[in-house]
């Protein structure tokens, strides 16, 4: 049995705080249970009634005679830490809590959250809640609705997870008219013990739960979610709202990676950490509810190519913008499918795709094309639309597909632009009927998302590779940094990391004075950079500590003497702060040409470490062109999220350039990824910039940043 | 009178082709005009009838004794001709032509249309259609619904045009059940006589309308279209579905202003122009009906500082972002209305923007929350959120905020995520009521557009700046070039085109051979860059004939002699046409630094002239970062343009650097504008690279395509 059964598959429910006033919780719950029909026993709990709901009514949960399996709890916050000591000491090992006033309101709140949580964890039992508004299961043998819900479920074959109880009502309220069923629907509420990621595991075998749709406001543990999320999304389709896109507030970051995911970068990361593991990301709860109808109506298509049959021009343009935007592609009909539409219909219809049959289409034209169409090979969906026009029954056509769609295993949704009473007889007298939409858009985003499932399901997960690296290196290094009180590496340090882990870094040598700069030069490859060196100065070019391109030894101790000369007038000028110490002087081979980029990672408070890769330069200063993923980064991962840039084209190679290696940069940011995981002590890395070239022995990683953690 | 009154406000119609048979469109014609009770005379045609709809049939309109202002046509194609014939000779001056199979079925239908046209021209009257589903005008003294729809349309102040009949169909059907009437519904058809620039021109000053709503699939006369729109926005908002996003095919282009416009560029430049003229464009029905109900049922606010009351945190945090996402700001509530909402809540309400009430809020709540904060001079729009909790009434909560809206000239809308029977209900008892949405983001997007046309209200339509030009040499340019039988100009044409209309150009010479080159670099600026000259040559780079930074006379003789050799080679290798001409040499002073910009002009059979404006080199090439505008320019479309595009912060100063002179460049870009206005017979012209600094004196147009018409 597993663990959460006790709360989705209860024999016996106690309803602590039950009650007999009629919009109270307490009774709402009662009456939900009792209408619904739970295939079990209920106990009201309520000390001051001899019987709710025409029920037997205990004091405690303890003085229950029989076995209890989940105890939901609406008693005011006060009462609950002594109604789960009750609970445990009867053996209880289900909770719901619907009390709310805990962390959400506050620390004092969260005080009493904090011992709640202990005191669930002490008494070995799992826990919904609290500040939700409760659990429902479908399932004909369980028959729970343990809601406050004014709806009663529909049964179906969706699990619904949602971080707002409120929205999950209305959700509810919704998905009802919209003929859509759940087999589980969850209000999370503080998800202080069951998370998200509980639930989707609980789904992932769960034979009544095809399709996983959630509603979340806050990730807890990104980075299980995504190993979880991955793997589940490979069979059943995850779609998932995520609200909460404004950032919370600018952080200070002295990166570009920590500064890019602080502001709005953090909603641009969710979007291609979710995509990374095969999560559909939605903006809204009407798509939510438009892609719950295509998946839980429709099987997965074998392909992109979408067939559109209409009787009026206008829809179908726009369900084509719409799906030539959203990646489908407009499917080519074999000329023996446009030969038999042009048998079927009159010499002023298209019959090509989209295939227009003009307004006087019936029924048995709808039947005929519809099967034509769905019978090419080249056609691996099909959306028909209708508008009424006179005299034809928008109910007809909608059952010439129903017989249609269970003869062939391809989508087949329907978009009938006709008045509301055609909707709810539909619903009413044909439950469990085909995906239909009011618009073309939204049917046609519902296929972009099958589409997308299909793509999911066939990608490879690639494979994450461990490289031989000389890991001892870097932990010397971080040794030697803390044993300092320092937190930042020097470039030098920075370099010496990454070469540890086989990133290709520029020569550099570092000399403490004018002098031993001088016999450093010697023997040393000019042309030759430059730079100042102090864990104290970050931007080191803002300075004038930078001179690149240094041709002899006599331009480098110019150079050196400058770089002096102007850092101690800024010193006296008070523009660096007085602690800064006395700088040292990087020696670095001199790097022409090549394309820059920056890998970086940053560690989220939401997400734990983040990697970030991107071109380089004005690139990443002004137009953001960067993409992200969490460690471990599989090769197909990695070769992603170069793909994926904007100006990935420059790397392609511009005006008949060579493309730069990019199995060479695919693996450099795999060794990038293997360092972040191997130290998760390393708060923010940012390498920039990488030179990438044609050739991979050109490769240079020319700056590092390195920040560890307190 | 105005022209189109005799279409849309007749005395009498003579409906020809009407029909007794139920399902025919002449019966459901003549069954609409009836039944939505037409003020004036309604006469039914058709030779075979004595009487139709309990009305007298005239076998043709000349038979009618009556005078006769509007005929409305369903006959088969073949008799149309004829009838107009017979309404000419009657003196008939408004047409309605409902029947189909004109230009949109080949050119045999596209022959006959042509007729048509010029037979109504001949008449001197106006024609909707043909191909059309009909008009309506439902002001109280017309009521006139001229269609075979099947809903009959409730009265409002919104104008609706289509160029889709079956579309037209459904938005009525959806409209009438969202409780949005309409003033006129035009279904344009193949726009052969009266186009949407007619009808935008004749409800400019309808006093029945106050918005306008647009379902387009292509323009007529584009740059007509933003004259007028950029006016009549002014005062009405407009707002527009334009469908056919996806690109025709793609065109051949040999300028990057082409092939950006031929490619996604055209739907990008669509987004452009109509925002150009305060347009405002939604990508779906759905979306134009969400802002048609703000729209229509609300002020323009004051700004654009939103405020979200709720009784839940779910949907108040998608409306935030969605807000936030659409450049709305969650306004700022004042300490004073921070405490009156402390002292109206319980304490674990959240008082700041978003207000979160808590479930257990009812209307009396709800109206004194709403009305603190309608008071609050912080706040410019009011949203508020309501998920029924039992209890609690979604109708008595709407019943407040509609009283409060009535004291406030703020916009207030309402989100209900309520069962349909609860929408069902409201616009069933109270007609005419508040914008009420299913979803807070459809009420969020209506903000915007509330918003986005307060903005275009207040925006100045700024000043088309003239120029003194020096036209003469532009004329003799052309001239000279046409009399070769040339279409396209020389670079160093090109540059004396733009330098004649005061744009800055790189000092150039030509020479015809290298003793010619020899001669005129005596005295000529170092360094300098040498191209070679041809007209059939457009890419020179690609052909070794471009050599820059030659800082002596000897380095620029010995790249001639590289250059003259590297095409005599490819010419023998036949990389280009053989009857390229000899070429010829520019010999140019070489400009270091500065940002490469990009201006352009193409002629697009859709828009007319387009001007494009971009960063150029990569950005341009691979990130197509580009903002179009058509003639003419005003000052402050050309500041627009430039600020617009993605990469302005590289022309604002990166890294310390100091922003490139503005109005230097806004000034380049109303020359180049002028230019392109002062001379429709060019076909094309590109500038690439403009170099622009910070110094205005530094500005050079460095190279120039110009391409005439044929």
């Amino acid at each position: 049995m597993h663990p959460l059964d006790s709360i989705f598959k209860p024999q016996s429910i106690a309803v602590v705080g039950a009650s007999r006033r009629v919009g109270s919780i307490g009774r709402e719950l009662m009456h939900n249970l009792i209408e619904y029909n739970f295939h079990g026993k209920v106990f009201p709990v309520n000390p001051k009634a001899d019987y709710i709901h025409s029920i037997k009514a205990f004091p405690t949960v303890s003085a229950i005679p029989d076995p209890v399996d989940l105890a939901i709890i609406v008693v005011p916050r006060e009462e609950v830490l002594g109604v789960i000591d009750d609970c445990g000491q009867k053996g209880v090992k289900g909770l719901v809590v619907i009390t709310a006033g805990f962390k959400e309101t506050g620390e004092e709140g969260g005080r009493v959250e904090e011992q709640l949580k202990e005191r669930v964890k002490r008494y070995g039992m799992r826990m919904v809640g609290p500040n939700c508004m409760g659990v429902m299961n479908t399932h004909p043998e369980v028959r729970m609705d343990a809601t406050f819900a004014p709806t009663l479920p529909l049964p179906g074959r969706i699990g619904f997870m949602s971080q707002s109880g409120a929205l999950g009502v209305a959700i509810l309220n919704i998905a009802r008219q919209l003929d859509i069923g759940f087999s589980f629907f969850v209000s999370m509420g503080n998800k202080t013990d069951v998370s998200g990621n509980d639930l989707l595991l609980y789904w992932e075998n769960d034979p009544e739960t095809d399709l996983i749709l959630m509603y979340l406001e806050s990730f807890g543990n990104m980075q299980r979610f995504i190993q979880i999320a991955r793997r589940i999304a490979k069979q059943k389709p995850i779609v998932a709202v995520k609200s909460g896109r404004t950032p919370a507030g600018a952080r200070a970051a002295s990166s570009h990676t920590g500064a890019l995911v602080s502001a709005q970068g953090l909603d641009v990361a969710t979007d291609a950490l979710l995509e990374h593991c095969g999560v559909i990301r939605v903006d809204t709860v009407e798509e939510l509810f438009d892609l719950a109808m295509g998946f839980s109506k429709n099987p997965v298509p074998r392909g992109n190519r979408l067939g559109i049959l209409t009787n009026a021009g206008g829809p179908a343009i726009m369900a084509t913008d719409t799906a030539i935007s959203l990646g489908l592609a407009v499917g080519k009909l074999s000329e023996r499918t446009t030969a038999e539409l042009r048998r079927l219909l009159p010499p002023e219809a298209s019959v090509s795709n989209p295939v227009d049959m003009t307004p006087k289409s019936d029924r048995s034209k709808y039947e005929a094309c519809a099967r034509v169409m769905l019978e090419d090979d080249g056609i691996d969906s099909l959306l028909v639309v209708f508008v009424p026009p006179m005299m034809i029954s928008a109910m007809e056509i909608v059952m010439a597909l129903e017989e249609l769609r269970r003869q062939f295993p391809k989508p087949v949704l329907g978009v009938m632009m006709a008045p509301e009473a055609f909707f709810q007889e539909l619903n009413q007298k044909h439950p469990g009927h085909m995906a239909i939409y009011l618009f073309p858009e939204s049917a046609v985003r519902a296929l972009w998302a099958l589409e997308r499932h299909r793509q999911w399901r066939e990608r490879p997960l690639g494979e994450v590779r461990r490289f031989e690296v000389n890991r001892s290196v870097a932990e010397q290094l971080f040794r030697s940094v803390r044993s300092e009180s320092r937190r930042q590496l020097t470039a030098h340090e920075g370099l010496r990391l990454l070469e540890a882990y086989g990133i290709p870094v520029a020569r550099s040598v570092v000399a403490s004075s004018l002098r031993e700069l001088d016999a450093r030069a010697r023997g040393f490859p000019f042309p030759a950079a430059l730079k100042v060196i102090s864990p104290d100065i970050v931007h080191k070019t803002e300075v004038g500590g930078v001179a690149l391109d240094l041709r002899t030894p006599e331009e480098l101790t110019a150079a050196a003497r400058r770089m002096i000369e102007s850092l101690g007038q800024q010193r006296a000028l008070e523009i660096r702060p007085p602690e800064a110490a006395a700088p040292a002087f990087l020696l670095q081979e001199y790097v022409r040409g090549g394309r820059e980029v920056i890998l970086g990672m940053t560690q989220d408070s939401n997400f734990g470490p983040l990697l970030m890769f991107g071109l380089g330069g004005i690139f990443v200063e002004t137009l953001k062109d960067v993409t992200f993923r969490v460690p471990p980064l599989a090769d197909i991962d990695a070769e992603e999220m170069i793909r994926q840039i904007g100006g990935y084209a420059l790397l392609a190679g511009v005006r008949g350039e060579a493309p730069i290696d990019f199995a060479a940069l695919a693996e450099a940011l795999q060794r990038f990824s293997q360092l972040v995981e191997d130290f998760p002590e390393i708060a923010e890395i940012e390498v920039n910039p990488f030179l990438v070239f044609p050739d991979a022995r050109q490769f240079r990683a020319v700056d590092a940043r390195v920040r560890l953690a307190d």
